[in-house]
């Protein structure tokens, strides 16, 4: 489609036009449009939220419109819920391409039908050249749990830390696209709707993607509400050797870098060779890293090296990439 | 508080000492902000998002936070549905002054509490500077219907048609402010939850609040959807002096100037007379300003003048006033 976004596509006449183009396009994924709410007709009790500010919006293995269905559904299933619905709110820079918007609705569309997500509700607003830049998206995404309620609070000293797949893909492809390397892996930008299936089978305590800070903020995350010390074994992580390349040229350490497709499981020790031969059955490339123990003074994440020395993982304190997601 | 927003609170120690800021303010209607999603534990069935940008963020009668609550509440008070959660997704550009951002925190709290509602997840993005104009916010509501949803494809010919309140005041507010004209009215900007009252005793068909594009580009868009005539008398019409001086300045139409806070209502006409007086015992400011008909050729919106010569409304097709939500 040619032409750009005016800002007369904000209300009236234009934002109907706006509002079909979206419609047609999410044809049959959208509950309805016309009104500026929408009915749940499933019961649902976990809800995620979250806003796209990705740049550049396109990127090798996704793209602005993909990343803003799978990551409020991952949210959604790291609770341990099958997500249903979906409410889509656009931001627009007047001047916005058209057929860029196409590409990021078409996006959308393929990732919602992947699911089988319904649109229950959007929101379209046209901001002044120069006062956004290009396009943000927000989505709300509702589920429905599939057993009880998984939480950090679960996690014991004891349990099992499995990482679900390859550590820091998306930070590295977003980081070296806008260095103008080359390179030849691409983001994991995925949903972990799957990953449900050893929530309904196994002793799962909680679950976490991997996004803004990777693994290692995650797990210091997760060290401090769950207050207890999570220690991993380096040789037990699964780092693309891209990435470990682009990491040392940038002088980051790979653990740091965020991934869209990754996430950290907490599981009852018992469960986990069970665990890691389904989720291998299911397309993942999981890895049984470590365990939760006894926090010392403060609770910490620990890297423990093949000479079984340990080190901590602090927490990030300065952004490594702003705009990763 | 001193000081503004760095880039490092998008992740990491800074982001988590963000949202501790946020949550301490929003102390008590907040569920938890420690996972990236929330649980529901009472029943909904109705969902509205809405992403505001308005600017200026500070506005006679209200703010960015205020706004933020009191727009998505009202879309869900539209369908019929009494709001009980609700998202919150702050978008903030590096460099935003931190005690401008606590006044708008504040006036979230403020608003979730007099309104008795919670917030169930959260999440914060810094992008860089001119990347973004300020600060963005994203918000879903969610309510429970009290009786049968409101639609507009309920409404038939000889319905009643009912505006709440005052019409402009939102939209002249932030035109005159932006302009540096003296004016001493101020945004309408409230929730409508008192409105579910007519709803549970009348027989309501539809509400919808006249936000973007105003009374009449509302009433279009009514009119498109349910297919019909809307007939809407001149005298009937409340617009406050101070929002028809601005408008005649400005030369433009008051009735397409956005409320924040006033709804136009479509019901059974043998219900007119005592929701009107329900609707003056609750506080607000209501006219019976007209009727629906059967459709001519295309579905209009008239308006009849005093000496009953009715001229068309049309459908907005220029944008008047971009980020005016």
């Amino acid at each position: 489609m040619k032409g750009t976004i005016t800002i007369h596509h904000n209300s009236g006449k234009r934002q109907i036009e706006l509002l079909r183009f979206i419609e047609e396009h999410l044809n049959g994924s959208v509950v309805s449009m016309e009104e500026d709410a929408g009915i749940i007709m499933k019961s649902v009790d976990v809800v995620s939220t979250d806003s796209f500010t990705i740049y550049p919006l396109f990127f090798p293995g996704g793209d602005i419109g993909k990343l803003a269905v799978t990551g409020s559904v991952n949210d959604v299933v790291m609770l341990g819920a099958e997500p249903i619905y979906m409410t889509l709110s656009i931001i627009l820079e007047e001047g916005f391409p058209l057929d860029s918007f196409e590409k990021v609705i078409s996006s959308i569309d393929s990732e919602l039908r992947g699911n089988n997500l319904k649109v229950l509700c959007g929101d379209t607003k046209i901001m002044n050249k120069g006062s956004v830049d290009g396009l943000i998206i927000n989505t709300t995404c509702f589920g429905k749990s599939v057993g009880k309620p998984l939480s950090v609070y679960n996690i014991e000293p004891g349990d099992a830390v499995i990482v679900t797949g390859p550590i820091g893909l998306h930070g590295a492809t977003i980081m070296a696209l806008r260095k103008g390397f080359e390179f030849n892996f691409h983001s994991d930008c995925r949903t972990l709707i799957p990953l449900l299936e050893i929530v309904k089978r196994f002793n799962v305590k909680a679950m976490r993607d991997a996004t803004r800070g990777g693994v290692a903020q995650i797990l210091n995350e997760i060290a401090t509400s769950a207050n207890c010390d999570i220690v991993i074994n380096e040789d037990m992580l699964l780092i693309p050797e891209g990435v470990k390349t682009i990491s040392e040229i940038l002088g980051i350490d790979p653990l740091y870098l965020a991934c869209e497709g990754t996430a950290v499981v907490f599981c009852d020790e018992r469960d986990t060779g069970e665990a890691l031969e389904l989720l291998g059955d299911l397309g993942f490339y999981p890895s049984f890293i470590g365990h939760v123990r006894e926090k010392g003074v403060i609770p910490r994440v620990l890297l423990k090296n093949r000479y079984g020395v340990e080190r901590v993982l602090p927490m990030l304190v300065e952004e490594l990439t702003p705009r990763i997601c």
